[in-house]
Order: C-alpha cells, then structure tokens, then sequence
C-alpha cells in the first residue's frame, strides 16, 4: 500500500542492527487515520472470506486489530502475554520467541473467546521471524476454528517468517513488504 | 451510559473477592462495536475541548482509546510497561501500583509524543484506585501539556481513585459508574 511505505520512507528510523523504528505511528504513538486505511484495504482482500474474530496479540496489535475490526464487524480477540505457564483447561497457549528482545513467552486465549466454527483474521503490526504469526495460527486451529489469513502491516521480506508461513499454504496480505533495510541504502520495498 | 452499564449486566462476571470480569467485550475479547458507541459518548462530552493526542496505557487501554481517536481525529499515545528504569532523557516515566497483580512498574512515554501545547484526552478501560490513571496525568503534566479530562468505560466509584483525582480539579467522564458489587447482591449502579 503505497500510503503505508510513503510513511515509513518519510517517518521511519533506522538503528543500529538495521533494526526499523516506526513507534512515531505505529507503535507507541499511533496514526489513527493510517491505519483506518490499512483496515479498509484487509476488508477489501477479505470481504469474501466470512470473518468471524480478528486475532491479534498484545500490545502492538491491538489498536491495528480493534480500527480493522470495526471495518468487518467483526469483534477482535488479543492473544495475551503471560510468564507465567498456564496450564489450566480454560485456555489456549503458545510459545513466541522474540528476536528482538531475546526471550521467549507464552500467550494465552481462553477457549470460549475462539470456537470451532469461527473464520479467523490475524492482523498483526511486523511479520519477521514469524513467531508470533505461527503461534497465533496453532491457537486458532487448536480450537478447530479455520485461519482465513494474516493481515500485517510491515513484513520483513528478508526474515524467513512469511515466505515459512506462505509455504505452507496461509494467505498473507503484507501492506508494506521491506526487501532491505540498511544505513547505508536505507529502506527499500519489494516490486 | 445505558448501553455499557446493560452489557456489564449482560455479561460481566463476579468472581472471588468481588472482582468484576468483562473480558467478554472489554479487555480480552473486545465488541468494537460497543466500543464505538463509547468513543462517541466521549466525543460529544469533549469535543469542544480541543483535544490534540489521547493517551491510555497498554494493553487492555489500547483499543478502546484507537476507536475513541477515530472519532476525534486525533493521534494516540500508548504509555509501555517497563520492568527497568528507564533515566534515559528521552522518556517520561511514572510509577503504578497494580493492587489486582500486586506488584508496581514503571509506564514510559517518549517525550517527542507529547509536547507542550498538546490537549491531551486520557482514555482507560478501568478507574479503581487510580494508579494508572495519576501516572498519565503526571507525564502529561511533566511535558507541559494539558490534561482536558479522562474518559473511563468502568469506574469502581466504592475505590477512591475517581474522587481523589476529581478533587484535584479533574474532569472524569466514566460510562458505568459501578457503586457496589457482591456475589449477594450483583453490580449496582450510581444513579
């Protein structure tokens, strides 16, 4: 979407470790009209599949999934962090590894809030490593309920978490796909 | 508002040690739908306060204050939970008390997000003792900004955060305003 990586051309911040900043309007301050935009655009790719829940995973997928969601009417469902193992019968849970901050942690849904039957949407802000993304879709379909597709806002092309996901068989609709990300070059987009 | 205060009827648990659950449509599964009607609420209440930014603190305050920005037109900030002090010069910090979780943490806000002159609306799902609440207040106020009010979705009125923090001269606008809750006798509301 060209809106999106007009954005992260104008706004984004590279760090060290080629790591992308978008925090001034993704992920701590948030642009509530962009990501509108990026809602009417998941509709218009899955209007036609059905959605019953939104998926998301907190924090950062919580306010994408929630403007996304009014476009569906749809309501949304955030996977929640936990340290703690919960082993209780009343909830689904799945390990998510994070690269960024170098430690991994369970997320959590209760069983009632995802049921068989269901057509699940997973909206999500990155894709990289895929992590996150695959715990969401095993919750989904632990619970018998079917993934339609990923929503996400900016995929890392170059992390091998979309394209692991893509093969087998989820559709992912990636409104910004980064092909490279340097000092150097700064960022570039996939064609 | 009727509407809220007939869902939490509807749907919200009590559980031991009278705690309210609506993780139903508020904080776990969220009814964007009754979300938007709140966020509207709160648009009448405040929209001739020139409100520039709304600020809430994640998680469970993301979603409800993104569909409350949609209506204004305005950005959101999300305050981040930190386990570390954070001194860097770059953020404000605050501490709450969580008396549901029994611990305190520090919220941190990048001082680029609010900034003197902002009008800030400070939306959250809960107001009990008011932790959260008084920390959003005090980095609004450390970057010389505004505190127009605070727009809450469910207030425990028999906490003392509410009246506290309107003693101080703080507008509060809460949508159900809960006055007691017991296994014996179920929610009431103020009148």
């Amino acid at each position: 979407m060209k809106l999106l990586e007009e954005r992260i051309l104008k706004d984004g911040k590279i760090l060290p470790g080629d790591v992308l900043k978008v925090d001034s309007f993704l992920n701590h301050q948030i642009d509530v009209s962009l990501i509108n935009e990026c809602g009417k655009e998941w509709y218009r790719l899955f209007e036609n599949e059905g959605v019953t829940k939104i998926l998301t995973i907190e924090a950062s997928g919580i306010g994408i999934a929630c403007i996304t969601a009014l476009n569906f009417g749809v309501p949304v469902v955030y996977a929640k962090k936990s340290k703690s193992h919960n082993i209780a019968g009343d909830c689904y849970s799945s390990k998510v590894v994070s690269y960024t901050h170098g430690h991994t942690y369970d997320v959590l849904v209760y069983k009632k809030y995802i049921e068989k039957g269901d057509r699940v949407l997973i909206i999500d802000d990155f894709l990289a490593n895929g992590s996150a993304l695959k715990a969401l879709i095993a919750i989904t379909e632990r619970a018998g309920a079917t993934v339609v597709g990923a929503g996400i806002a900016v995929e890392k092309v170059f992390q091998e978490g979309g394209n692991d996901i893509r093969a087998r068989g989820y559709r992912i609709e990636s409104l910004a796909k980064i092909s490279s990300i340097s000092a150097e070059n700064g960022i570039k987009f996939c064609d």
